[in-house]
C-alpha cells in the first residue's frame, strides 16, 4: 500500500503517518516526489487495512498496490527513474549507447576499441574483467589486471566504464573500479549478489534472465531497491525458445511492458541475443522503435579473434553505422 | 542442386539440360531470372553428382543448395519476389498495410472500419468470413456472406481484400472472392490445403506456426511453391513460449533470417503477437525497423465490442497514428 | 451448465427441460448415464441462469460448468470413456499396446513388422498410408494402396488398424479402411478435419499439437465431440520447447491433469517425444507409472532402413522387451 | 582426450605421462579407476594430438572426448559415481528418498516431519534454512537457527540432513551442518557459488536450472568436480516451457540421457515441477520407471499452513502410500 500524503503535509505529520505504520510491524518506506511526499508500506503479511491511516493528519490517499514489486511499481513512483553516470543521463529521452567488447583481453585491446567506439558516438564503455563460462576450462577473465584495464580507459578517454560483479566477495573490488555494476542473466536470482547490490553506491545493471517472467525480474530489481540502491537499469538479452536461427529470442515487448509497469529504465542487448552478427543492427533498430532508453552493444576491433561467449561482436565500421542508424530512427521518433 | 546457364545459352540447350536431368529420375524446373536461367534439380534422393550436367552446352555452373528448400531459397532466386495486388506491391521498396477487423460481422461493420482504414493510408482490407475457433461454441464467422461483404468493401473502396481459407473444400469459393488468401497459424502444416494452395491463381499469405522454426515455415511455403504457386507472402504472428506479459512473443529475428536465406517477402502481424492493444503499436514500429515488408493490423471501429479471438482492435485513430509513425520510420530508414 | 435430472424422472420431464432449454436460444444436449440423465446447455453466450431451469419438474440441480470444454469435460460425463474396437478396450483399466511402422512401405514390410508386434503383445497395428511431410520432397506415403495393406494385415492378422487421415477430402476413403482414425500433431486445430471426424462412425485417436495447452487440446476433441462422435482417445506425444537432447519434451504431467478434467482415454506416443531410440523404452516405463491407458510405439523389422520421420523405429526384439516391461509394471501398479 | 594406462603401468610411467602433458601447457588429471589408471587432459584450447602420447611406456590409448564436459563424462570414468552420506548409497542400485519440508519454520514442526517421513521409509531429510525467495518481503529462512534444528533432527532420527546454500560467504557455515549441501535451480550457473562447492568435503545436490540444457547442467557439475570434489548428485526439477497445468515441465527424457553421458547419479524432484499435489505421486512413479536414483519431496504435517515456495507439500499419509507405490515398482523394475 502507498500513503499518498497532501502537498502542503508537513515533516511532522510524515514522520506520525511513519509510527502508524511501524506499529503494525510494518515496514514504512518514505518516497519524496517532486510535489509531494507518498508512504510505502512494505513487509506486510497479507492486505493492509488503509482505514487506519486514512484518519491520520496530512493523508490525502491511500492506494492499494496490485503488483508484488512495490519500489520497482510505477504506481508508488510515476516520475522515470534516471541513471546519471559521467555526461550520459539513462532513462531520459535520450538513447544511451554502451559497447565494448565481451571480454578485457589487454590494454591495447581495450584502447583501441575504447577509441573506436567513443569516435561513433558511445556514451560508455563496457568490458568484463570476471567472466561468467559455462566451462570451466574457458578463459575467466583478466580479474583486477582487466579493472586496472578499464579505469585506464575511463582516464583516458572519459567515458564511464560497465562491467559485470559475479559474487559477493569480489563486489568491493568491483565497486571500486567500475561506475556500472553488471549483474548476469545466470545471476539475476543470486539474491545474496542482490541484496549486497542494494548496499552499493554504483548504478546496477541488472540483466533478464533465461527464463524470467517481468515479474521475476522486477522482483529481482526490487531487492536492489528494498536494500537502499535506487540506480537500477533493467537489459532485456533475449529468453530461451525452442527458436534455432538465434541465440536467444529477443523479446522486445518486454520495453512498452517495463515502461508502463516500472520507472526505471530499460535498455537492449542485441549482441546477446541474436548470436549472429547480421541481426545486431536490425535489432538494434527494433530497440529504438520500441523506445528502449539504450543499446549495449559488442564491438572489437578484430571480432574473429575476440574471446566472446556466444555472441558476435561487430566490427568498428558496422558499429559506427548502427549509432548513425540508430540516432536518425531515435530522432525521427521524438520529432527532432 | 541449381544448374546455371550462361546468359547466351538457347532454348534447345536449356531444353537438352531439363532432358538430363529428368533421365536422371529427377524434376526439372527452369527458373526464369532477369539476366539467365536457372534451372532447379529436385526429387533427388541423396546428393546429385554435378559432372554429369556440368560438361552440357551452354552450362555455366553447378550449385549445390544447402538448405532443405529450394524454391524457396535465396540461392535459387536472389531477386527478391514482388506480389502484385491492385495497387499494392508487396515485396519492392515500400511498407504494405493491411488493416480491418478480426471477422466480418455485417456489411455496415466492413464498410466503416474499410473507410477508415483507407483513409489513414492502408493498402488492403482484412476480414474473416471463416474463423479458426479454439472453441465450436463461438463465432464461426459468416461464411459466403462474409466473402460478399469483401466483395462489396473492394467493389465501394478499391481495397484488394485479404480472408483466410480454412480447408481444400472452401478453396474454390474463398479463391473466387479474395485477392489474397490466407492460411492461418493452426494450418501453417495442413499440407493438403498447402497443396490446394499451390494450385491457386491467387497470392497467399502464409502465417507462421505457433512453434514453426524457419525451415519448416519455409518448407511450408515450398508446398505452395512447389505446387506452381510463387506468390507466397510470409507473415511472422509471434511465437509461442513461457513468456507470460504478451499473448505470442514477437520473434523480429525472423525477419532478418528470411530476408537473408529466401526472396519472399516477410510482413508482420503485431496484434496477434502482442494481444494486448498497447503493445501493437511500438511492435510495429519495431517491425518496419527490422524491415518487414509490410504489416497486418486489426481495427475495430467499436474494439470492446469486436468478434476477436484473442487479438485486441485498435481504435480507428490509433490505427492513423500508427500509420503516420511507421510511415516516417520508413522513410528515414530508406534516407527519403 | 448442466442440468441434473431426477434418477425417476420421465422422457416428458426431460423433453420439457430440453424446450425450455432452446426456447433461450441455448442448444440442450441430453446425455444419458448410468443411473440418471443429464442435459447440457451449449451455445450460451455468457452465464446462464439457472433459476430458469431449478424449479422444472424432475430437475434435481443444476451445476456450473467451469472449463471450456463442456462435453469432453469430466463434470459432465463422470465415467470413462471406454473405446471398443475388435477386442481391445482402450480407457477401461488395461494397458493397450498400438505398435507399428512409421509408414506403410510394402505388403512384405507391414506383414513382417505386423506378425512380430501380435507375437509381443500388441494389440492394434499402426501404419501411416497418407503421411504429413514436412518437406514437399519427402516420401508422402502409398495413400490407397497403403490402405488395402492394412486391410490385409488385418485379415491376416486380426489386429485392428490405425491409420492416420490428413484432410476432409480423403476422410471417406480413410474411414472405409481404419479402425481407428488419426488426427496427427500439426492438424490438432484444423477445425474443417475436426467436424468432418465428429460425423464419423470411427473411433479417433486425436495428438496433441506441439504447442497446445491442455485446454485447447480438450476444445479440439470437444469439436469431434460436438459431431456426434464420442469415441475420441487422446494422444501426448511430446512438446516442443528449448530442450535440445529428445525431439520434443514428453510431457507426462499431462495424463493425470487429463484424467483429472476429462473422462477421455489418454495414450502416450514415446516414439516422436523421444526422437532417439534409447530413450523409448524408459519413457514407455513412465508412460505407465503415470497411468497412462496405453502406448504407441513405432517399430520396424530393419529400422536403420525405415521411412520415419523423425522417430527411430525400435527393433522388434526391442519391442518385445518393452511389452513384457510394461506389462510387469502394468500388474503391480494395479495388484495384479 | 583420456590417456588410458596399462593395467600393469607403475606410478613411475603414470608421472611420466603427467610430465609430459603437462610440459605442453595442459592440465593433467589422473583418474583412478577399478582396474587401471586413465590420466585426463584438461585446459587444451583446441585439438589435442595423441601421438605425443602414445609413444610412452605404459600408454595403452588415447581417447578423444566428444562433449565440452570431461570429468562429468562416462568416457572418463565408466563406472557409476556412488554418493555414501550415512546409511545411504546414492547411485547404487537402490532408490533413495529424501523428503522434508520446504523450509525449516521450528523445531517442533521440523522433527514431526522427520519422525513422520523416516517411518513412511525417507533416508534422508531435507529441509531450508537459507531459502531464495522471489520476492524480497517473503519468508527467508531461520538461518542458523534453522541449520541447528537440521542437526537436531539428524541427532534424534539418525537421518543425514539435505539443505541449502545460497553464496560463498554462508559456505563454511552450511557445510558445518549439513549432510549433503544443495545448490539450487537459481544458482546453477553461479559460478563462484560452484567452485567453493568444489573445495567443499560434502557431497552437493546440484539442481538443474530453469531453462538449462544437459550441457549447460553437466558443464556446471564439471565446475564442482574440477574443484576437487567428486561427489555431485543431479537433481531434475522441471524447465519452463509455455505448459500451464504444471509449474514446470518435467523433463523426464533428462534421466537416461544423464545416466548414458555421466556417470553420476541423478534424482527427481516432483514437488517442484509439478506445483499440484495431486501431479507429485504419478510423477514419483514415473521418475522410477525411467531408472532415476532418487526422489526429493516435499511433505509437511499440516501443508496448507506451510511456508512453501511454489510446490504443494505433501501430507504423511500420502507420502507413507507413495512410498509403498514406488517402492514396490523399483523391485519389479529390479526383478526383486
Amino acid at each position: 500500500m502507498l500513503i499518498v500524503m497532501d502537498q502542503k503535509a508537513t515533516p511532522e505529520e510524515v514522520n506520525k503517518v511513519v509510527a502508524a505504520i511501524e506499529s503494525k510491524g510494518y515496514t514504512a518506506r518514505p518516497i519524496p516526489g517532486g510535489e509531494r511526499v507518498a508512504i510505502g508500506i512494505l513487509n506486510n503479511e497479507g492486505p493492509v487495512d488503509a482505514s487506519l491511516f486514512l484518519g491520520l493528519r496530512g493523508v490525502k490517499d491511500a492506494i492499494p498496490v496490485t503488483r508484488p514489486y512495490k519500489l520497482a511499481n510505477r504506481e508508488f513512483k510515476p516520475e522515470n527513474t534516471i541513471v546519471y553516470v559521467g555526461d550520459a543521463r539513462i532513462g531520459e529521452g535520450n538513447l544511451t549507447i554502451i559497447a565494448g567488447p565481451c571480454a578485457i583481453e589487454s590494454e591495447s585491446q581495450a584502447l583501441t576499441i575504447a577509441t573506436h567506439v567513443q569516435k561513433a558516438g558511445a556514451h560508455l564503455f563496457r568490458g568484463g574483467a570476471f567472466k561468467p563460462r559455462t566451462s570451466p576450462y574457458s578463459f575467466q577473465g583478466l580479474g583486477e589486471e582487466g579493472l586496472k584495464i578499464l579505469k585506464k580507459v575511463r582516464d583516458e578517454t572519459g567515458l564511464p566504464v560497465v562491467t559485470e560483479v559475479m559474487d559477493p566477495i569480489n563486489f568491493d573490488l568491483v565497486e571500486a573500479y567500475a561506475d556500472i555494476v553488471q549483474i548476469g542473466t545466470r545471476n539475476m536470482q543470486n539474491f545474496s549478489l542482490l541484496k549486497r547490490a542494494g548496499r552499493s553506491k554504483r548504478p546496477i545493471l541488472l540483466k533478464r534472465g533465461m527464463a524470467a517472467t517481468i515479474d521475476e525480474w522486477l522482483m529481482a530489481a526490487e531487492y536492489i531497491l528494498e536494500g537502499g540502491n535506487s540506480q537500477v537499469i533493467l537489459c532485456e538479452r533475449g529468453v530461451r525458445t525452442f527458436v534455432n536461427h538465434s541465440r536467444n529470442t529477443l523479446d522486445l515487448s518486454a520495453v512498452p511492458v517495463i515502461r508502463k509497469e516500472s520507472h526505471l529504465p530499460i535498455i537492449i542487448d542485441p549482441s546477446h541475443a541474436a548470436g549472429k552478427r547480421d541481426q545486431v543492427l536490425p535489432l538494434s533498430r527494433a530497440a529504438v522503435a520500441v523506445e528502449a532508453h539504450g543499446l549495449m552493444v559488442e564491438v572489437h576491433h578484430a571480432p574473429e579473434e575476440a574471446m566472446s561467449d556466444g555472441a558476435q561482436s561487430l566490427y568498428p565500421e558496422q558499429f559506427e553505422d548502427l549509432c548513425i542508424q540508430v540516432r536518425s530512427m531515435f530522432d525521427v521518433l521524438h520529432n527532432r
